[in-house]
């Protein structure tokens, strides 16, 4: 019987290439078979990735009842598959902080508090004396890239950095940069997208004090591209909110200026000025220097939320 | 500020030198303050152990809200300090089944599937390349043999063996089970122990499907030391269970024989059957090869409860 191994439910690159490296890394340290999954489309971020190394995608899967499984990249019950209680998980490979998954088995973790899933999975490899193939250590590299948005978020550790240059040289990669700016290009794109898929495109829901809060984001290397579909994604995230919760939150984060704007609906906008000290406007705020929902934006609202 | 590094509300051996050398090797490696901690007195097999290394007992302490710590031995928030919730919870180290803790934070996790956390930080010293002092390899030593009841528990992995073996040469260990035997001789004595001292010298609560269920351990080299105390124990745990527990457990487990007899009070004993197959009789059951509250106890129990 494989372990299947797999991200959160609206993959990003990381997720979807943790998912190809840890099943890469547990099949070749136990002999047995590991099999990367994954609850939803790639992102055209991670095809270009996947493509631009000759990887295939992990299997689309979104119920695991019965099955060996290994989480990676969360280890939150909202962002696992909903038949996860059903399953055994043998390990979580994760740089979030802990959620609220448990287990009634014991188990490997591989947590750091680094920039990127693909960062631990890198001196997992390391540690084993297991060499990373060349095409899985490309993607790798892209995810780091993609998770510390080319080193600049407050995430990033020297750990980050590290783990990218040995993993830039295994894929014979020699401007790791460019193939940034190159693949930050493709996730800027929002031609062609509906609505929903750039509101989804990197999205999570989050119980926060019993309120279930969505917060998504689009990262783009100049915000007035973003310009022509921002009334749209407004009227988008009206729809998710109007499901049942509390918030949704969606980032627009411009990673050359280093800052987000941050559109909302929300039952009680007062959570923002709380987490943030800043007074929002009708339907969005500035937040100058935020970058990372997982750093930045998530514990702020879980103490605003508290 | 210190970070305090602390095990479970019932120290073990584990859990007391686990704080120890998790704190020797974070203060080693982050060049900061890390102080071992206890929540509650050392057992008289920890204190064999201490003493017989020369080092000194964790501080004494139970609160520490507004603390940095670091968790060794669970992730129970039954098993942390009450006050844990305003805490900052830096790092995990652990060898048991993922529990609900929960971080608002990004955090270093150690978790493994072995015998005994104090094999979980033997890798990470090695990972690090940091010597482990002579005292603390022999403590760590010690931890093993305790936790692997001498490598007999089916809780035991290569990894146990593979640290034992390189934790007693550092310390200058030649005859390890000697030094087992030597220990688990201390570990059953019960002579002026209190029958409250007895039930928790190795307690845990576990919240078991919402009921709150207790089981602790005495491990001895040979159970019929335990018969002029059995009825004291008995009566104890009755006193635990009417403070408001679903169930108390207390296993008596003869290391030699490789097998536990299991003294209950429960408002439904047909939980025991459910979970072991065995028909208790009207105060214990004996459980055949059961020596592993982690392994083979909990689990089933929590099968059965579910």
């Amino acid at each position: 019987m494989s372990v299947y191994v797999f991200g959160h439910k609206s993959p990003d690159t990381d997720s979807v290439v943790a998912a190809l490296s840890v099943a890469d890394y547990f099949g070749k340290v136990t002999g047995e078979s590991y099999v990367a999954a994954m609850q939803g489309e790639v992102t055209p971020e991670s095809k270009f990735v996947l493509d631009k190394f000759g990887l295939t995608a992990p299997q689309l899967k979104t119920s695991f009842a019965g099955e060996k499984v290994v989480l990676v990249d969360h280890s939150d019950l909202a962002q696992s598959p909903d038949d996860l209680g059903s399953a055994t998980i043998l390990g979580v490979v994760d740089h979030h902080k802990l959620g609220d998954v448990t287990t009634p088995n014991p188990l490997e973790m591989w947590v750091w508090p680094v920039g990127c899933s693909c960062t631990v999975v890198k001196y997992m490899y390391d540690y084993a004396g297991i060499e990373v193939p060349k095409a899985i250590a490309g993607a790798m590299l892209c995810a780091i890239l993609s998770d510390t948005v080319m080193f600049k978020s407050v995430t990033c550790t020297p750990k980050d950095k590290d783990a990218a240059a040995a993993l830039a040289k295994i894929a014979g990669v020699t401007d790791m940069m460019a193939l940034g700016m190159e693949m930050f290009k493709v996730k800027s794109a929002v031609e062609g997208a509906s609505m929903k898929d750039l509101v989804f495109r990197d999205y999570k829901d989050f119980n926060m004090s019993g309120n279930k809060v969505g917060i998504g984001q689009l990262e783009v290397v100049d915000l007035s591209l973003l310009d022509a579909v921002k009334d749209g994604l407004y009227a988008e995230i009206g729809k998710v909110k109007a499901e049942g919760r509390h918030s949704v939150f969606l980032l627009l984060t411009d990673i050359m200026k280093e800052g987000s704007e941050m559109l909302y609906v929300s039952d009680d906008a007062s959570v923002i000025e709380k987490a943030f000290g800043a007074k929002p406007g009708d339907k969005s705020v500035w937040l100058d220097g935020v970058m990372s929902r997982k750093k930045q934006v998530v514990p702020n609202f879980e103490k605003a939320f508290a």
